[in-house]
């Protein structure tokens, strides 16, 4: 795990806006979101506040998606779609 | 409304992922995929389906995310995150 990378979950948005700003105040110059499946909205949620309420001088560098096999319970594989963001100062 | 762009709401991807295909098989160069909250998911869903089922030479050319101000019914505005991926042949 790289330290400047959050991993965007089921928690409310602040939460994550939070970690980015401490991540940034420890002196990072890039953090990267992380997300998939229905936590991708999140994502970006935490994208937008962050930028628009608290560090407007964010730049959002990069946006890729991708595709990731999870196992399931019942055997097999699901697919499910991923996002990173990376932010910058 | 530009006539070659996809506004992803809370119908199954796979719906979304025929409009587009639907778009391209008609001459367009590029396909825009736009949607806002929840469906942010569905629209990276909808982009991934796309390229590794059905179109596999096409490119995420942009992806960009904003902030919308919707009315609500009880009055007033709530600020909204969402996205718009261009998709390239």
């Amino acid at each position: 795990m790289a330290d400047n990378v959050v991993y965007v979950g089921n928690k409310p948005p602040m939460s994550y806006v939070l970690a980015v700003i401490t991540l940034f105040n420890e002196g990072n110059k890039t953090v990267i979101l992380k997300a998939r499946g229905k936590a991708i909205s999140t994502a970006v949620d935490v994208c937008e506040l962050t930028r628009n309420r608290f560090l407007s001088e964010l730049e959002v560098k990069e946006i890729k998606t991708g595709t990731e096999e999870l196992p399931r319970r019942e055997g097999g594989t699901i697919n499910t779609s991923t996002i990173e963001i990376t932010l910058s100062k």
